[in-house]
């Protein structure tokens, strides 16, 4: 037995291609198979596989008879076309395709050198994109910016707080760090807390600043510069605002243009978190969500969240690439080569957390080509007007409201208060969930809003059709008529 | 046109599986159309490829030919049977298609509830792991302990840092950062470095110890202990250890038994990073070199490098796993759910950077069960016995000098110096590394070993025989003789 032969690989290669196709076939064609939120419970796997590794060879067909009967029952089914949970991370037949390739290519472009090919398309398929997007010149590749690709939203927002808080530490002295001051609203995702934490941001130099209905939860700017003026007054050292376009909580929109006069009023970077909106900028009838980017300092989408680009393939983009490279370079001598000097190449090791980095452009590339622009334009506005769909659905049903603006494709709503209960509505939302979300039919996924518990709805999963949305509808209503008539609880 | 469409999947997968066999068996059969280093110039890609994405759909028949002619000669081939540089990153049949599979299914596990199996079979495999490394029982998942995968070596020293950063913080108080103090070796990764500086550790705190030819590059436990006595009187805080089995330079290893030892009495964080040598720790022979580890608080292989898992597949083992989890767990409403608590199940998402995370358990199972622990011993015997061939044709070569001990699959070596000229050595050693890359047929690399220029001979790619091997020293020694018998420079 050798690691690597290329006519087992052809040959077990061919089985799991059909395994996988066949997956996809079933999930459409026989959803009661699939719950898609799995039902099973805690532990369930520990007790049907073994203690220890076989110590000698078992055949593919086996495993693969333990991934149907083991493994997928215990899979919550992401790409099942009644996924209407968090937001989507998306795959495609191109998408599979470029994991596929640098699965099977499994080169390692840490350097430009280790493989110039990695390194070069991502640095033309980044500015591909950011002309989708419409970004500005300065985030191209031509200029001091640049694109790279990051493999999550949280990475590409900690990169960006670490090139922004040694930029400001090199001005400010070694010792500052606990004068320094960052802002975001308090819609803002997990992940901006945890990146100033690892950077050694103190906590209560973190001002998340509160949101409410009144701006569809979208982040004051009024509030931020009183924020920033009342820090200045006490010493603190504003550094970094957090600005998201399309919250993970409701999509919310944080108004860029306005933020964005402040930051570079006070030499502020800000970053633009438009991890699942951002995708759909490259509409033109949504770009306006991200005008006033011209002033960030960077900006990220999530490519696997709804460009249909598989897992891990977070672009960034940042106006001064040097500010990362400061933060992030290494320079062991067993790296260095003829060409690794500062501007000849791109080493994208620099831009980044880790050494090691996949060859992601590829797939980026590939669904770009395979499907054009035109058509993800349209896949996106096919999820749009599923999700406008459901809204009117849920609009025209009275024991229910929308409860925000809906920009994308995402829907916030819930059985409404009666009279104006808020408590018993918050339980009877969270029972309603449970139960549908039960059935395994769909899965939905709930947030709070001003202290309310809200049903989330979101559009995209690469199989969705109208149907699965009216049936989706159907259950929750349904479901719903439970507690309406029987006045449960 | 659609996202997904399981039959176009079907029909384009079987399409890719045979591009990419084809593309191993002509690795293997035709080498000359493969240089191992990319020989193409800065830019080269900018100059073949349009300025913008397409807006209309491309055939794929179309988008791989052009992968043949303008991505592939862009590669270094990493899994070419003669790549010998840096260390190997290893794919395999099996951890080839248990990237496909992970792809396909593209699930996102982040909470347990997002896709149980993804986090149980992870929480399985790497106990599975632990035991054929003999691992102590409190890594397991058993007690306080527990395994997670991480991307990568430089993801797991970074978490770790962070949680020992936390943890001594949290009694030595908010303000104490500037007090805290790192060691390991001055052959440690540069990610060791880089993990600190990101976790706002200043610079100057970060004791790297000297090493040299008489500990064979290892640490010197007595450097170490005389620094934290130095460091204690001196206020500072000695909060982290990172010791290292199988250096990147050299394969140095560093005595875990009396470094463990010191770490224990001082109440310090010991880490062990044996990204590349760990993996032979699942042969008995080779288990000696983490003798020790019992007194490590983490301990972390890179499963992609030599266990043939394909890319990215880092496992992690920590003694006390809520001290990773306090330090980079986050708990926004929208993912709360019913078993969410601490201890009922395992959130991934709080072992990590990031809040997604691939289904990477799948691939290093498949790995696991596909070849059987047996052969995985027998693969990495065989890249030891190689590069042992190699290091016998140095040794039998008086032009040239081993130039420290191998213990695994690393040779490092030069043309030795004549008359002592050891500045004309280095440059001799320089433009041999020069030639014998530009050539294309083999690809090694370089490090420098008290201020010497040395060559490195790593074996660990999947398709490496024994046939390659001499060929590469046949090469070497081709090309040394220019410089030998030419007297050149």
């Amino acid at each position: 037995m050798k690691p690597m032969d290329s006519e087992m690989l052809r040959e077990q290669g061919h089985i799991m291609v059909d395994f996988i196709a066949d997956y996809y076939k079933n999930l459409e064609d026989s959803p009661q198979d699939f719950p898609v939120l799995s039902q099973v419970q805690p532990g369930y796997l520990r007790d049907i596989l073994p203690d220890s590794a076989p110590d000698h060879p078992e055949p593919l067909k086996e495993l693969l008879h333990d991934v149907s009967k083991k493994i997928i029952p215990g899979l919550t089914h992401w790409q099942s076309p009644s996924y209407f949970a968090y937001y989507a991370s998306s795959t495609s037949v191109a998408g599979f395709l470029g994991e596929m390739l640098n699965a099977g290519l499994s080169v390692v472009g840490f350097t430009w050198l280790t493989s110039p090919a990695a390194t070069e398309l991502e640095v033309i398929v980044l500015d591909w994109l950011a002309k989708l997007l419409q970004l500005p010149d300065h985030f191209l590749s031509t200029g001091r910016g640049g694109g790279v690709i990051q493999g999550t939203g949280c990475e590409a927002v900690l990169v960006v707080v670490l090139a922004a808080r040694d930029r400001i530490m090199k001005k400010a002295g070694k010792n500052s760090l606990s004068q320094l001051v960052v802002y975001a609203s308090d819609q803002t995702h997990s992940s901006f807390r945890k990146a100033c934490l690892i950077g050694g941001i103190h906590e209560e130099n973190i001002r998340l600043l509160k949101t409410d209905s009144s701006t569809n939860y979208g982040m004051p700017p009024k509030s931020l510069e009183e924020a920033i003026s009342s820090d200045l007054a006490k010493g603190f050292i504003p550094f970094f605002i957090c600005a998201t376009v399309g919250t993970t909580s409701s999509a919310a929109v944080d108004p860029l243009v306005p933020l964005g006069k402040i930051a570079k009023s006070y030499g502020i970077w800000m970053h633009v978190d438009a991890a699942y909106a951002g995708n759909a900028c490259i509409c033109p009838e949504f770009r306006k969500h991200i005008d006033g980017v011209e002033n960030a300092d960077s900006f990220n989408i999530n490519a696997h969240k709804w460009l249909f680009a598989n897992q891990t393939c977070s672009p960034l983009w940042v106006k001064d690439r040097y500010s990362l490279i400061d933060a992030l370079k290494t320079n062991p001598e067993y790296l260095e080569y003829k060409v690794s000097k500062r501007d000849e190449v791109v080493n994208y090791k620099d831009w980044q957390i880790s050494l090691s980095r996949r060859f992601r452009s590829l797939k980026l590339w590939m669904v770009l080509r395979l499907y054009g622009a035109e058509n993800l334009r349209n896949f996106i506005r096919d999820h749009v007007n599923l999700a406008k769909n459901f809204e009117d659905y849920v609009a025209q049903d009275a024991h229910f409201e929308v409860v925000t603006t809906r920009y994308f494709s995402l829907v916030c709503f819930r059985l409404a208060p009666v009279d104006g209960d808020e408590d018993k509505c918050n339980e009877r939302n969270r029972e309603l969930l449970a139960t549908v979300n039960s059935t395994g039919k769909i899965f939905i996924s709930h947030t709070a809003l001003s202290g309310k518990f809200i049903l989330r709805f979101a559009v995209g999963a690469p199989l969705t059709e109208e149907k699965h949305v009216t049936e989706a509808w159907r259950i929750i209503q349904k479901h719903a008529t439970e507690f309406i008539h029987n006045k449960k609880k």
